[in-house]
């Protein structure tokens, strides 16, 4: 919500949204106490643009990768374990939650070039039976870590 | 960048950028892929949407939060510990990795209600000397986990 | 290395070793500067009875198991998983270390009635696979934790 | 329990012990099914030996440190974050399990030689407030893992 002033020149566009999502977006920009779209949508796009520097930075980075499934699928254990060995040199370790009895959460620190820490995780998010898989950049910005 | 087609009814609004931020969309927009500016921010609304669900759904849910410090911040190790500890209905362990001679990523499940969930996620994100804080829904929308 | 000044009373026995385990008795009791057998074999005893009182106390209890397998065994990761789930009232996480492209080292946490945590303790050691697996009371002695 | 059957040698020493020791020794000895202390004693050097050739073995090697505290001693989180950061060559990673609002349980895999490992494993136990410490060898005897 930080205000435009003092910033020279802006630049306009305009968004088409199917009327369902603009109900649900105004419902969350008032409960996030934006008075106007424009300044919601300014600020998503600010909080993009650090996953963008992320993605764009050289060298070393580090990442988590949060993964939700379940582990009575066949063999899907097996193939995650594989794949974290077979990318020894991106995950070290990985923390394994039991939530419930079929529920498995998994947490992987990964840290390697931006390339290498996506190519795993989309890897590990595609096997089937992963229900949910969410890479997080473990940095603000343009610095590794 | 699903499309619209079959659709009936899509309101529209103007957003307001300034220029460089204007300039970092286009560059991100595009080398994702969108052809117009209107997909992209509909795409990262519909993102955001999934979060805003987690955000209000009642009953238990599960999220990770990511942290990033300098653990030479004094007291700053024994803050967050004992966060933790006074937080253990919603947090039963931390997983801590060093990443180089100063930097730690702790990496923390946490399992409640969401806004006890944020409650303490805000709580140790704030602790002063803590570099990066990301909470991360373990969940793809509304179901539990 | 205490010694049994001050000690009223004392009762001998005798231990009969084969040739080349007494060798290496001999090696490592004057490697840690015991001057005699039976003071060696007095501390060794001592520590027992720690590891013995932990397995006799009443109420709720800690240890961490530690497994050394090959995950290219079919199907072990899949078991390890399964079994832990089925013992979430004892188990509620493990860390995975990928330690090379064959070897994992599993630390988990376990929590309950000692009886419970040699229980799930055995059964994870005993899944055809594991190559190392040591439950380590997480206590001094008769206190809890 | 193993026989000593078809194994050519033996050689007698005399353990003595003070009557208490010498009376749970009995209690343990019966309660794991031996029929005279010399066996009891001869499995428990046994057991004995193959830390000490973890001990021996030159090369790289794993261990896991068990540790517990009460993470309201002043200063204690700082000071073993800080001897874990000075130790990344040996420590990568450390997992922090809440075991109630004062007892922490923080299990630390460790690599390296074993004379650096026991290094560090030492300097962790010692830290004031460290009320139980314990190195794991994760070997089963010469190999390396």
């Amino acid at each position: 919500m930080r205000s435009m002033k003092g910033q020279a020149r802006a630049t306009r566009f305009t968004v088409s949204l199917p009327d369902p999502l603009m109900r649900t977006l105004d419902r969350l920009r008032s409960g996030r106490g934006y008075s106007n779209r424009s300044e919601f949508v300014r600020d998503l796009l600010r909080a993009e643009l650090v996953k963008g520097e992320w993605q764009e930075q050289a060298g070393e980075t580090v990442g988590v990768l949060v993964l939700v499934y379940d582990h009575h699928t066949r063999a899907l254990a097996d193939k995650l374990t594989d794949i974290q060995h077979h990318s020894r040199g991106v995950i070290a370790m990985a923390l394994h939650v039991h939530l419930d009895a079929h529920t498995c959460l998994e947490v992987i620190p990964l840290r390697g070039a931006v390339a290498e820490i996506q190519g795993v995780a989309n890897r590990l998010i595609s096997v089937k039976g992963v229900r949910y898989g969410q890479l997080v950049p473990a940095t603000a910005g343009k610095r590794l870590i």
